[in-house]
């Protein structure tokens, strides 16, 4: 597919760009007109590459893409799913260039979305098309693109279970997630789960002059404060209750296999401008954020934030604090634990909210199957290096979802890299893995 | 002069709020044309109120506005302070009507500035316009307004040196505080100091994904959280080193005096709308306010605040915070105990950033001087009960400042009420306390 993408190129790049342009940001209201626009774009691009029959499915949230191309029913059915929504941009003063206009600099394309996940979906297409174009198509092939991935994906498990006969396949191919390095492909054999809620913690029912009240009533900041630092101990533990409860402890043995993955401390640590990492005591960082859960406040905000320093005791104080489950965790059961926790911990001086936001449970795939040595095949081929199975912090609950509605495991081919820094100002993909991962993607075809 | 006051009632009213349709905030950039207006409004109304010179004085900041009436230079001579600078209002949408526009309801003059400190210094002019036009005046009488004081008076020390000649005076009057309540009158006899501070703690140096780095890498909202946390222990003590080395434990005898003023806990309780008070173990609400010192987070900021959920692990987190300061407490050192403190508990996963914000000492006003005993009197005749000494637990740093650099004791004849609600939405004075106010400082002047 090498001398396809040469000759393509440019054509390629432009499509791209037309996907990146579009704001399809599907946490803020406001884009709503721009998620429709994001999936009539797609439609077009899927007929293009030679999809029967591309359409684009209206939810209560944003809509869902779904093509196909059925070959002959007896080949094997490959579903890939994808998503086309994005993460918010902000603080947009960071980003060196315009986030919906994307740029190459220094071999990679930077906009929001680059690589999450409209550019490793776009791989899938461009492969698509090449099969269909070039060497002929031996699988039957269905798309599924969801607008709500960044959001929790409120609408895809009730569609998938409308339509579970539409999207009956053998495996559910992914291009969402990292490889360790350039030089160290892997493949993603598992995720995290996630559990993410938002608190808000009530003190004094108006905000009040910290001079005349500070000392003898509660400032909800501070108690917000002592309550997120309680739910961490210093051994790095969750001390909600019951939260470790169905955490599977690794054998000795798979703890030696994921400790093969190779992994230099002293550069991951200037990469992220850190002088020292923290984690959980007992665990590797590779454990800490594959086999382990853990818990982040994803944001922080009461009293005056402004310029200047006003003295007030503020009335709220809220934070949107989010757990990574590791699998065998359930993802319900974690929030309701952790919302009981937490309204068990607050004092009688504030008064305590928490409200679910979105999560889904983790999910492991075996090595031993078919589309999983297929994969590791494609791999070797392009990077001429066996992938390493690896084991994904990030969270894509709707692959538990489906892969419970539908029956079918999902694979991770992942193309993205660290350096990309998706959800950060600058997001990047790199154009040479843009490329090998639309080659790596048409050999899985090959060999699976 | 309560026929004088029912005679110019509309006038001063009027008048009052010329005052306060000047949006004068003075920690925000955009207002500084409004500070210029405010105090040359100050002026105007000053010279018609029967002052000899009113003068607008350019400082490095906000200008201050200086006005005085010489009857007799051997007569005393009376320095009423005020600051014409106001908070900021947000947050807006919790306002009933406009900050900027006042509005009568109830009673009460509702909009920034009506009771802090644009309508308790309102009372000075028209007591001072009473005795000028109706009764003679037996009084040298000075004015200093400010227009900094809600941002810590960066100038007006420098500039109370340099003019130190002009402001030679016997005791320095000022309405800036509260009385207990409209049925207990009371004067401050002293005022908490203040050490203000903005820390910034910053782990990675760019956002990052919280389900990659998760559980690997400090969040600097959780480090933050635990920091603040660590501030104050179990019992309400402040622990940062060294804070409780100049405090001066209060005699019981002391205590007892204090404990006189008329409190009810349940009325505090249900005007905060909380469930409990919280505060120093072995201390009650008002010793908690009054005589001992206090952390509070004025405000806290880091992540993604907006709508939705955003699984980022924040490169940086923010936080305001001040300490108030008894008597002997002084702000410079407590300021830099704390910035020592708080950089020793870093841990080493982050980097930390502490820059002070403002600060001032706090004072105490003997009550057997002559201008305490004017006060009590006055308000005696006004409110038909002597007023009880109180200890304000709020700040102005400055008057400590005055103190020191002009040799003159601060008496704080305050007619604010806790339902004015300063420095929160819908800040209110009631019409009640600002004509008996300029009753009882028209009285002071006889009795002093």
């Amino acid at each position: 597919m090498k001398q396809y993408i040469e000759k393509n190129r440019e054509r390629f790049l432009e499509e791209l760009f037309s996907l990146l342009r579009i704001p399809s940001v599907s946490s803020l209201e406001e884009h709503r007109p721009d998620m429709k626009r994001c999936a009539d774009r797609l439609v077009e691009l899927l007929l293009e590459a030679g999809a029967d029959t591309a359409e684009v499915y209206p939810t209560d949230g944003h809509p869902v893409v779904f093509a196909q191309k059925t070959v002959d029913p007896s080949l094997r059915t490959v579903l890939v799913y994808g998503h086309y929504d994005v993460q918010p941009v902000d603080p947009l003063e960071l980003w060196k260039s315009d986030p919906f206009e994307p740029e190459i600099r220094d071999g990679a394309i930077y906009a929001r979305g680059a690589n999450d996940d409209k550019g490793q979906l776009f791989m899938h297409l461009k492969a698509f098309e090449y099969m269909v174009r070039e060497t002929g198509l031996k699988h039957n092939v269905k798309f599924i693109f969801e607008g709500e991935e960044e959001i929790g994906s409120p609408s895809l498990a009730a569609w998938a279970r409308e339509h579970r006969d539409l999207l009956k396949a053998d495996i559910i191919l992914v291009s969402d997630t990292t490889m360790i390095s350039e030089s160290v492909p892997s493949i993603n054999c598992g995720m995290r789960g996630l559990s993410y809620v938002e608190v808000k913690v009530t003190g004094p029912d108006k905000d009040l002059h910290s001079g005349h009240y500070g000392g003898a009533v509660a400032n909800p900041v501070n108690i917000l404060c002592d309550m997120i630092s309680s739910l961490i101990d210093k051994d790095g533990h969750i001390t909600v209750k019951g939260f470790y409860d169905d955490v599977v402890e690794l054998s000795d043995e798979d703890r030696a296999k994921l400790a093969r993955a190779p992994f230099d401390l002293e550069e991951y640590k200037e990469f992220l401008g850190i002088r020292d990492v923290k984690g959980e005591k007992g665990y590797t960082t590779l454990e800490r954020t594959g086999i382990r859960p853990c818990l982040d406040v994803n944001g922080i905000w009461g009293g005056y934030t402004g310029e200047g320093a006003k003295t007030v005791l503020p009335s709220e104080a809220h934070a949107k604090i989010s757990m990574r489950l590791v699998p065998n965790q359930d993802s319900e059961t974690i929030t309701r634990l952790f919302m009981d926790h937490f309204r068990a911990i607050a004092p009688d001086c504030v008064k305590v909210d928490v409200t679910p936001c979105h999560g889904g449970n983790g999910f492991l795939i075996p090595i031993s199957s078919d589309a999983y040595q297929a994969a590791s095949k494609a791999m070797t081929d392009v990077y001429g290096i066996e992938p390493v199975p690896s084991r994904g912090g990030g969270s894509i609950p709707v692959l538990a979802d489906l892969q419970r509605i539908l029956g079918i495991d999902p694979l991770l081919m992942g193309f993205g890299l660290e350096r990309d820094t998706i959800h950060s100002p600058n997001e990047s993909y790199l154009l040479s893995q843009l490329f090998r991962g639309m080659e790596a993607i048409a050999l899985f075809y090959r060999y699976y």
